[in-house]
């Protein structure tokens, strides 16, 4: 078995933002020399999530509105007492906050439409986002 | 180490359809041979999901009450340009897309009332989930 | 390759509760002695999700909050005969109902922040989490 471990670093220019990170994910594979196994994507941050879906800018911004539909960024919580992203917490967990994906002949084995995104909902500083990898 | 990748395919009859396969990713955990270990059960595409919740009848019909409550399929959706799935996209992320689930002397180690899913959201066209099995 | 295979039981005194359970799950991985590897934390039951966020009280309470607000415990739900916990089986897949962790150094590989906390949304009867290691 082989393992490898490494963390991208993320620092959004906007508060929340949407970031591609397929390719970092591939790089990562590729130095680990694993050819079939498991890879975790997990954002070490707790107002981020890390999701597979299409790269498409109108559906981007339907999840954003969406969100912001069911949970107001800027309303009344419990958690933002010196805090104002209790509802980037919330979104997390609404989106899925994580992804494992399989490795197959050295590559993420993806169907046509799946990209594997970062969104950041607290942004504006620095952030670290987890790719483990296990394998043979 | 070893390893197993399998693609089971459906084509469901209806837009939006639930499908078990419990049974089909144990019938890949046994070809594998692997006793201990993970097994990855994704959609390939991302208008669908897999989940691990009841075989009731109620509660699916549930699911996507709440679903279409909170998110409704037929909507003003900036995706929609040339698309009537926006929702679809956005329902498989508040489910939950994807799962892993524990192989235990050879069986997928369920509570007694854990069974996998297939959540269509966007069927009657074919469709691919991954099966990604590592472990001994 | 090796593997660890152990389930933890809750049992707790409300309906509604949450438990902090990173350091059962750090247990698990020292009497291992895995040192590289992945951790899958799944509930074995379908009424309760194991997430990872913040361990902060007001943000605990806004979650459950929330989902009362988008999905009320006591409504009419068609899984609502001789049952009463459709929303509980909801709640769970908006939360995101599994993770699967890092395992660096022997160490769960978390953020500053990041904790790993079991939701009961049904609880005050003996549920189960099963904690599963692969790595080496």
């Amino acid at each position: 078995m082989k393992s490898k471990t490494e963390y991208l670093k993320f620092n959004t220019e906007k508060k929340i933002d949407i970031i591609r990170i397929t390719e970092k994910a591939q790089n990562v594979i590729d130095s680990s020399g694993i050819k079939e196994g498991l890879v975790l994507v997990n954002p070490m941050h707790i107002t981020a999530a890390v999701i597979v879906n299409d790269d498409e800018e109108g559906l981007k911004r339907d999840y954003i509105r969406i969100l912001q539909k069911l949970v107001p960024y800027k309303d009344i919580y419990e958690h933002n007492v010196g805090e104002d992203n209790a509802a980037a917490h919330i979104w997390r967990q609404m989106m899925g906050h994580q992804v494992v994906m399989a490795i197959t002949n050295g590559k993420l084995d993806l169907g046509t439409w799946e990209q594997i995104f970062y969104y950041e909902f607290d942004g504006m500083r620095q952030k670290r986002v987890l790719v483990k990898i296990i394998g043979e």
